[in-house]
């Protein structure tokens, strides 16, 4: 027997989501604001419902991808329709901070209902997929009782923690990698277009060099995990070795007149270590200033 | 018939180009300010010399690889040690910026000199590797004149531009785009642990997120070659969509006091596009920011 699914919300996320469940054959309803997003579900088989709160009390299961967790209060934070979350199992998909996910859990379960909150690693085209990621905490029971559901939303689907923002905190972290190289590839376009040079050169070394970064980038990740902070054989290359290559792009920003603010925020960072005489240590030794802002703790594995 | 190699400079980087030549065979001199630093690679037949006027005279290439171009400069900046450089090929190694490749090609041109201006991608113990990158700019002539001695040093070289500064700034714009990513990663780690989650659990989801992210990096490129910032049906991400979730780790850094100095400088550079309306453009839209540190100029190709 497959749940009643209920999904609030049918902009691109939420219909992709629909669309998804009913190609699977889970019986669903839909409710959105706008009423005639839903007609194209509709055709497909979604079943429309004149309010959240029927909507819900037809449902075993609730997923809600709305614009952002004020709008879902909205939705659920009314008398009757909390009174209807009772004995549901609640999929909460709006994108939120880690806090927003361990306060909507909180007022979840005082409802009586379990909750699971999800992050999305992927534009709505791509839902339903074999390689899909969405990441889920919460809830341990309900991401059990409703696997096959969840799966069919994507088979890169895993369970991080029953933390309620650990699934926001992981999406949010792996974002951050992604920005900071992002951000550096446009960094490090303008040096090199500064410069006369054409970025399909620019292209093929960043290609060719990738497996230098990549390595250095699990290395950074592994020495944090043991806190192997201490310059050692293994070390790629030490503070003091990568500050005075970094130095150079200090001076190209200057000298070309491009934007200095990420490699400015970098350079304090630097500058916090090798004041204290950190030169020699690993790279990955940076991590401590990031945890709290402030200098770092020494080099013993810290408790989370 | 091989060339007479002089290196100066014996560091661990110098001793390895010295060490790599002799087992290709090149006769080589080696001059180092420490001259005891040179015995070892005596050992290995490298002809030490009294001088480093004596070295060059001795030699058709001269390698300098000292630990800056202000050490290289008063090595070479004396009246007979210039005058001995005319008619050489020069190999400038030394870490410097683009700006000193620039003025170091001029001067040494100006002894009737030829001048190559180099970057290594590597460190000491992988020269003489077959993939190890070596960039290079300036002199065409030099560097065709002694591909095979350059080849032999690393069997990743390329030469990238007659601008003598371009090889210095290609390694700035891949470095900077690596420190990026190196930079995010630790930012997002602290993230994580923040929210309770170990590193081995983040570790796992960047690499499963690594294709995901490797695809956003190249698309990032080919748009900005291409000047293709509006958003359009094939955008992964609209910097509205980037910026929605960027939020979140503006938050997640706020709550856990945690260092905010790197998503401060990346919130000002989203900031100044979105304020301008930007929303739907592509993330590549960014790119103009980064050239000039001031307002979007366009979307037109610039010749750089």
């Amino acid at each position: 027997m497959k749940s009643n699914v209920c999904v609030l919300g049918a902009g691109r996320m939420g219909s992709s989501i629909v669309r998804t469940l009913l190609d699977r054959n889970y019986p669903t309803s839909v409710w959105n604001r706008t009423a005639a997003k839903c007609q194209p579900l509709a055709a497909l088989g979604a079943r429309l419902v004149s309010s959240v709160e029927a909507g819900i009390r037809s449902a075993d299961v609730l997923i809600i991808n709305v614009l952002d967790y004020a709008a879902s209060d909205a939705l659920l934070k009314q008398g009757n329709v909390a009174s209807a979350l009772a004995g549901k199992a609640v999929i909460q998909l709006t994108s939120g901070s880690a806090r927003l996910a361990r306060e909507e859990a909180r007022w979840i379960e005082a409802q009586g209902a379990g909750y699971l909150d999800g992050a999305i690693l992927a534009t709505p085209d791509f839902i339903g997929k074999p390689d899909t990621a969405l990441l889920y905490s919460g809830s341990r029971a309900v991401y059990e009782a409703n696997k096959t559901l969840l799966f069919a939303l994507g088979g890169g689907t895993s369970y991080v923690g029953e933390v309620p923002g650990q699934a926001s905190a992981l999406d949010t972290a792996l974002l951050t990698q992604m920005w900071g190289g992002l951000f550096g590839a446009l960094q490090g376009m303008a040096v090199a277009e500064a410069e006369g040079l054409d970025l399909e050169t620019f292209r093929s070394h960043l290609s060719a060099f990738k497996p230098v970064v990549d390595a250095a980038l699990f290395d950074a990740v592994d020495r944090t995990k043991a806190r192997r902070f201490a310059g050692d054989d293994a070390t790629l290359a030490s503070l003091g070795a990568h500050y005075s290559a970094f130095r150079h792009l200090l001076e190209a920003c200057q000298e070309r007149g491009l934007d200095a603010a990420m490699p400015r925020a970098m350079d304090g960072i630097f500058k916090q270590a090798l004041s204290r005489g950190r030169a020699d240590d690993d790279f990955a030794s940076l991590f401590p200033l990031f945890r709290n802002g402030s200098p770092l703790q020494g080099r013993e594995p810290e408790n989370a």
